[in-house]
């Protein structure tokens, strides 16, 4: 308990409704999405804290201090985003300080943190950066990795009732490393239940596929609950057991005096979920599947090299994404051009002229000559068309080929996959890593 | 004016303002991001209606009706989406009924349409889909093209004033529709204003340093007005003019008889935003940087190349977003190993001993041999430090080097980006695709 990067100067007391107020002109323009709404809402529950209710509003000193007053009137604490920047929009903090009745001051500490962020950057530093050292009396400053902007959390009296108010910076960038690092631990003691959720992580089969094959399993809705929410082209179940918050995570495993269900209820769960799913689940966890197919490669090391030619670049960009992929990865060629699939990658020209660069021989021949030049233990080759143009009724938008040279040979697959240009690459992208996953899985 | 598939029987007056009501509780767990809020809020901004706020509940009717009469009782109209549906929890309609003090009753059309749905396609119609076809006395229902669940749309008299409620089903597949084909025409005769914007994008500067330069324009708010608003990275500035919604578009260019602002004034204003941040204005419009990059490379029919380093393919990738860029992509390598920037990029090995690879003399190397590799008009080249490791006192973690080299020769330069691993990868790709814009543009 107690956050990582917060001196705990907050005194818990029991939430009993948390509301989401999210600040921003943008979002009332429909220019932006309210994917911070959504991030917030999902820790919260994953903390077992009730939220009902979520508002918006402008960058509009008056709407924004009746907003906030009206959700304090109303609820026991409020996480709000936006209006934290230098520009004189941003007036968030001001008007908190107006309701919790105090003046903004100072933090040296805040101050600091934004001047060295700007001398390490060698951008001038504005007097609007300034304003950003602003924070109520007596509230926390919360540290911004990724921006100028800190947060803040104060716990304070509203009309003799206690109240809690965390304000994020709006950019989703800075607010989920902020929420995750540093809200998360310092709202779990405010927490009157405790959630533990695993999330199972699945590719490479539907939603409606995967749901079919756990529809018991949802249906039942008892504790532990599983239920799936699905991303774009990757599904996740989560599988979550609800437990009073003075109960400590290790303590016991079964269901307890009373009994209550447990840790290996869940546990149990998870694994039943496994079982069904097979080789598509890819993670028990937090990790993306580029992750766990960088991670595979680092644990095993295994070197690889990359041939792309419809994704042009995204499937080495994305294992890349992976800090000390340096030690396996050794590159990749883009072979967006024919001539390029030849040159750099020893295709043998007469096998193009035939057979066309999205087919199985092609795909064999550069994951090959991929392997070769860069002398790595596995190389992965993607070439398909995604189009608007270049589909045939033969090989119509969307076909993906996709090979896997290594020691012990070449494997080759293809799919179908729907959606616009920028989805089939993404996909296909996708499938190329978790082929790589498949092969060091088995 | 008129709806396409409405008979026209709201009598119009002047919409102040409209919020926007979501219903759902799986918006309230974070499960679903509240898009349908945003192509909402984008349609009304487009009719002129102005809103100042939007508003979450789940499917509990207690909450639902208290945040109606909230709404009502400020803004003169509300557009709300979910709980329309066949089951228990889907209670819309009968709130609303409630909120107007009038019964619900059972719409024949609507009772026919769900009937010839369910005969289409051979499901069995459950007692729960003839609950769809009730609505409240004296409202219009709004035909649903995809799915079983009308919209309504109300105009009634709340605490003596006119107010208009419009509902729509949650599922953006059938929400979407029914909003862009039945509620903006409906909505038409409510709008006072109508809105002309214009986007400046911007990279290469950042937020607080343009907000200077631009301060005293944002600062006269008078109409049109400027609004900064930031993404990560690039930031975007919002130029808007206030026209009466009788007042058409083509209609003159500068002030009308009274004086009023036209859309000469929006040019102008647009015009010194230009002026003022020059070269870092990458677009007027809805394009993104790779997009401009992309567009500018296809129209003066230049070819291009790319060798990564820590940015791993990423730039290659985002170039490749764009429909047609085969015809000047050639490709790419991804030298993340410095063997390969030797032998695919002809980076001389002494070079990389003496100098190390991020530097001016190795991304220049890297950029010419990349271009006499691919035989393209321009190579780009980036190497850089994206960390967690690797940093030194003399080349901290995000010391990016850039090289683009064309028949003129080849020009380096060099940026220090803050933030993590993925953010320094992002930007310096960002800003490969900048310095190859820049070059484009002058």
């Amino acid at each position: 308990m107690g956050s990582a990067d917060l001196p705990h100067r907050l005194e818990p007391f029991g939430i009993r409704s948390c509301e989401i107020l999210s600040v921003g002109t943008e979002l009332l323009f429909g220019q932006t999405v309210n994917t911070d709404a959504a991030h917030t809402a999902v820790r919260l529950s994953e903390l077992g804290i009730p939220s009902y209710r979520q508002t918006v509003v402008g960058d509009n000193p008056e709407r924004m201090e009746q907003a906030f007053r009206e959700i304090l009137g109303r609820s026991d604490a409020v996480v709000a985003t936006g209006g934290l920047g230098p520009t004189r929009d941003d007036r968030t903090a001001e008007v908190l300080a107006r309701v919790m009745g105090v003046p903004l001051e100072q933090d040296d500490g805040v101050l600091e943190a934004i001047t060295r962020r700007f001398l390490s950057t060698g951008s001038p530093m504005t007097p609007n950066n300034r304003k950003q050292a602003l924070i109520p009396r007596g509230a926390l400053a919360i540290p911004n990795g990724h921006g100028t902007a800190p947060g803040i959390a104060a716990r304070f009296d509203f009309h003799g009732e206690p109240r809690l108010a965390i304000l994020l910076p709006g950019p989703p960038a800075e607010m989920r490393p902020m929420m995750d690092r540093s809200v998360v631990p310092l709202l779990e003691p405010f927490a009157q239940y405790r959630f533990l959720s695993r999330y199972i992580r699945v590719f490479g089969i539907g939603e409606s596929r995967a749901e079919t094959l756990l529809q018991d399993l949802v249906d039942r809705q008892e504790n532990p609950t599983l239920a799936p929410y699905c991303g774009d082209g990757d599904v996740v179940f989560r599988a979550t057991l609800r437990l009073p918050a003075d109960r400590p995570e290790g303590e016991g495993t079964g269901p307890d005096a009373a009994g209550a269900p447990g840790p290996a209820d869940l546990d149990r769960l998870v694994a039943e979920v496994v079982r069904r799913l097979g080789i598509h689940v890819y993670e028990v966890g937090d990790r993306s599947l580029q992750a766990v197919t960088a991670d595979l490669l680092m644990e095993r090391g295994v070197t690889v090299s990359l041939a792309e030619s419809c994704t042009a670049g995204l499937a080495c960009a994305l294992l890349a994404e992976r800090p000390g992929i340096s030690a396996v990865l050794k590159g990749a060629v883009t072979a967006y051009d024919n001539d390029v699939k030849v040159r750099l990658l020893d295709v043998p020209r007469d096998l193009l002229e035939r057979e066309g660069a999205v087919g199985a021989a092609c795909a064999a021949a550069m994951a090959d000559g991929c392997r070769s030049r860069f002398g790595t233990g596995l190389a992965l080759s993607i070439t398909g068309i995604a189009g608007p143009d270049g589909g045939t009724p033969d090989k119509p938008i969307g076909t993906v080929w996709l090979a896997l040279s290594g020691p012990d040979g070449t494997v080759t697959e293809s799919v179908r996959l729907a959606g616009d240009r920028n989805r089939i690459r993404r996909m296909a992208a996708f499938r190329g890593l978790d082929l790589i996953r498949r092969r060091l899985s088995t």
